[in-house]
């Protein structure tokens, strides 16, 4: 059994894959059955496992998303009190309501079981540049 | 290992904190290293980490999910066919589709992995008194 | 500690319940206390916990993800780019990004702690039949 902390750098809203340094750290604790525990230690953020093969799926779960959570500046959001930390404030706590915080994945032989076009990754949902905390716990 | 339910008595739709209960219960338990399994045992209510901070964001929470799933008497809502268990049921299974009904939570010394703001809450769909019970598991 | 992997034959968008292979799986590693997770191998599939008591809740949950996020042919999709798969094809990631793909249900006597009307489901979001790999994991 053991745990890390992996700091992740966004730059402003969408996906950023972090599955080979997930795969890297449970490789190197040995050729293991495990689960793998994840959560990002935010709530403007979210996890997701994600096709990784074409990168239009990434710019289009991004679009879908702040459709359907605009900006709290957007007239369709004008019931919101929380708004004085920014318009992509309380959108960004709702889209980390509505997708994953945390997610369980099997190791077997040391080796995530993603399927084949599966990757891992931080939704950053805030504008601005910040550096984002997963913790993971094998055991 | 062990295992225990917690009874949480709601007052209609919105978010219930249940942090403290928890944390009391696992540091009881000793200051481990685990996996915290919760699963709440409804299909009308779900489970979330969220902000701690400001109680204007369980507000938000609760409005925009109303808006995104309402009540099964508003005529946008008129394809469906499950509502005779009252207009707050059907809405109260989607929202339990779309929100978390597991979470799995780090436990490192005796403590959940939990950021700075970050809450746990069981999110009420119903619009009734209910005694919703969750079960937890740490191994 | 086991895994396996269940394959679930879809035909179409829809729910497909497999409470019983899990459950029977389950029961025959012994009654122990233990973490079942579970993650769908594909990016376009989901799992849920579901009221399995009414056939109307799972037909009123397609339907009104189904209007959530519509084909890529829906005007109000037209920003959508990853298209050349299908209509179905980005709406399918948008709700497997939306709905679980992993679940951890804690084991009690060899036995899966779901509320009474609970039950495991394979969410297919793709048109066409396809055959779904579910690894499962119990430790």
């Amino acid at each position: 059994m053991s745990h890390t902390t992996f700091e992740i750098p966004t730059q402003g809203q969408g996906l950023y894959e972090f599955t080979d340094t997930v795969a890297r750290w449970v490789a190197g604790e040995g050729p293991m059955e495990a689960a793998l525990t994840l959560i990002v230690q935010h709530t403007s953020a979210s996890l997701l496992i994600q096709e990784n093969a074409d990168s239009e799926v990434r710019t289009d779960l991004k679009a879908y998303f702040s459709r359907l959570v605009p900006p709290s500046t957007d007239p369709s959001m004008g019931y919101l009190t929380h708004t004085y930390e920014g318009p992509d404030d309380m959108p960004a706590h709702i889209k980390a309501a509505m997708l994953p915080i945390t997610l369980t994945i099997p190791v077997i032989s040391g080796r995530m079981a993603l399927g084949t076009w599966q990757g891992l990754y931080l939704f950053e949902h805030r504008d601005r540049p910040r550096l984002r905390r997963v913790m993971a716990l094998l055991r």
